[in-house]
């Protein structure tokens, strides 16, 4: 069964799609400078990205950007921006990572003010080739912070939520898989830590659960918490949620291709769902031997903050789930692109999210613009906690957030479609 | 002649050197997993790589590293480290990236404070992993900066330059290109850049001058800032500087792969001496689609933050002039396994510089201990302004900064070989 789950994805991806292209060899042709120019497969890709993503035609006036904050409360980030005719967006930043390179930011939000926001395509690739040489996970997080916030703001002014902005509402509703419990899972014995997680999924009835491989951190070196740990897991965990739980797996990059490939295969015997980043994340040319070895479906890319890179993964087919992060990869336009990238190619999109924060509204409304979104996404519980560990008075304009048998109904409402005190706005003073 | 340029620099990158390797092909061996593991390129090189840097066997006993200060005046940063003992070490910090991830020092110097300063290679390797979501410049820049205090340190304790400490000082002059004018040399006319240039030429004698060509700013898209202008400024400086003059010129990341190799052709003909970084340098593919299309060396790796990233570059020969910057690729310990990978490639390393603040300091040491140094290195002048724009106060222990007929003396006293006036230092407060 697993054997064809490659092929699953790609028909489920497809449907709908005008063409579908085979992946670029991994022998290089005689002739590379050819290859470039005249691939089918790059061609066609590029044609995905260059396309316009903002819809502009909702807006009939321009939408200068006047003002852009970004306000802080000790460790916590919150982005307010308004338009000359008063409209208004915020944003919740990253939980961890916002504090990080907040100096960034005015490198950034220089591209944006006095800006028509009707232009946010091409502001944000200027803000990015601008800073070309900070590219990165804390440059694209302040980038993110403040896409979404001008996103907040134009869906205010349309009366649509920000999926409605970047595209159609493919999916008003999204499937989850429970990718909690990530120390647990490591660090506990298989049992335990799989008791805990079946309270998790007890909660939201997830239809997939996602494990942990390895020891993780990036560190390429096959190592794990105790002998046989994962190979343990793997098994119980068939046997603790049965044959028809989707099981997925994160390495986390905890491998080197040979043991990466040795899991796999174990993976494979278990019909497991897919198999995510087993190989640190910088290790291109390796992540693309585990998968030409492998049948299993390849997940990855939430580390990854660079879009030629990201083109590059995507034509080579070395994730069959590609998962940027909307944070790390610099915003809902970005991964709009990286979607639209993956759908020439046959791959499905389910973007990463941290834990804590704002992540699983994002997500939400990322989710719903993506006609080829996976079939299960990412969810670690509604821990709506901010960087200073404080529960985020936030509701939905339209229905409780809620995971009813797994699947978790799309805000409705204009912008994110969410309500925040401003009270607790309050106590977050302008940087200056 | 300009066709066996390529050839000179490895047999000048290879005297001494135990083998050479030839480079990987660009097309991929049917089992790309093996050719991995049993490549005798990366085997030699992830030996280079692996070997010891820091020479522990200089210090007889722990230096436990006790405080770690990061010392701030506007838009200046100041590292000083003291040891157990009561050595002490001063770094200054980049003069534009300090200030954009400062946030991040303390994620680098929780992996270094009270740990031995005689296993710098681990500490900078686990700085490096366990922050590996954040890796880029920003990182990169707080990182080296810790360590050029912490090798000030070191050397003052041994009594040794801190070239000494890394590597045996093959190198204790260094003749410089001139890198100067970027702005002249890309927004004038190329007669009236090409007349400043030869101002800096009197002040230097530099026996090699680097020009710029296209508009820069890592776009891939052709663009100059005037119709013909590079070609013009090609051919200008060639009757300008005459026919024994070492000429290179820096793309900036201006073009796509088919105008790289257009204007590469153009080098050829006017034998200039390598071509520095046409394509974006996140374009890894059509960096090497450039260098297999052209005969002229090729220079590289300035932006380059990533160690895995850095090692397929020299593997694939992309460049045979590597060009690391010590500030953003995190220091001199990190430089020197790039040197040694190099090494082992044939390839010349020529560590790149920012100007202002103590830029051509580092770069003197850095050269110093390299055995496959390039020929020429980078030089701005003794542009010594930091980031406030201030003159920094400081002073080689031995004898003064300057380049007679293009050579400039490496300085011999202990640590960074220089006096910085304490009263500068005092302006800057810890930041907590």
């Amino acid at each position: 069964m697993n054997t064809s789950r490659r092929d699953f994805i790609k028909t489920a991806a497809l449907t709908g799609a005008a063409s579908t292209l085979l992946p670029l060899t991994a022998c290089k042709s005689e002739s590379p400078q050819k290859q470039i120019n005249s691939s089918q497969v790059y061609v066609a890709i590029d044609e995905a990205l260059n396309k316009p993503v903002l819809k502009r035609e909702l807006f009939s006036s321009p939408v200068i950007i006047e003002t852009i904050e970004l306000l802080r409360d000790r460790n916590n980030f919150i982005c307010q921006v308004k338009s000359a005719d008063g409209a208004v967006g915020v944003s919740i930043g990253h939980p961890f990572y916002s504090k990080i390179g907040y100096p960034m930011f005015n490198r950034i939000s220089n591209h944006f003010i006095g800006k028509d926001a009707r232009d946010l395509d091409t502001l944000i690739f200027n803000a990015a080739v601008g800073n070309y040489r900070l590219h990165g996970i804390p440059l694209n997080v302040q980038m993110a912070t403040l896409e979404f916030a001008i996103l907040d703001m134009l869906g205010n002014i349309a009366n649509k939520p920000v999926g409605a902005l970047i595209g159609n509402l493919h999916n008003p509703e999204v499937s989850i898989y429970l990718g909690t419990r990530i120390n647990e899972l490591r660090k506990s014995e298989p049992e335990t830590s799989l008791d805990l997680m079946y309270k998790d999924w007890e909660d939201t009835k997830a239809k997939a659960i996602k494990l942990r491989a390895g020891y993780g951190h990036n560190v390429g070196n096959d190592k794990d918490n105790a002998p046989g740990r994962t190979e343990k897991l793997v098994k119980l965990a068939r046997e603790k949620f049965g044959e028809d739980m989707n099981l997925m797996i994160d390495g986390n990059g905890t491998y080197t291709v040979e043991g990466a490939v040795k899991l796999g295969k174990l993976l494979e015997e278990y019909n497991y769902y897919f198999y995510e980043e087993p190989i640190p994340y910088e290790w291109y040319e390796e992540q693309k031997q585990v998968q030409e070895a492998l049948k299993i479906p390849m997940a990855g890319g939430e580390q990854e903050s660079r879009l030629h890179t990201f083109r590059w993964l995507i034509a080579n087919d070395v994730f069959q789930v590609v998962q940027p992060d909307i944070f790390y990869f610099g915003g809902m336009i970005r991964t709009k692109q990286i979607a639209r990238m993956a759908e020439v190619m046959g791959q499905t999109i389910a973007p990463h999210m941290s834990s804590g924060g704002l992540g699983y509204l994002y997500m939400l409304h990322m989710v719903s613009a993506c006609k080829n979104a996976a079939e299960f996404h990412e969810f670690k519980m509604f821990a709506t906690k901010d960087a200073n560990g404080t529960l985020i008075p936030v509701e939905s304009k339209t229905e409780p957030f809620e995971s009813i048998d797994g699947v978790i109904n799309v805000p409705t409402g204009s912008g994110l479609g969410v309500n925040i005190d401003p009270e607790y706005i309050k106590t977050h003073k302008p940087i200056t």
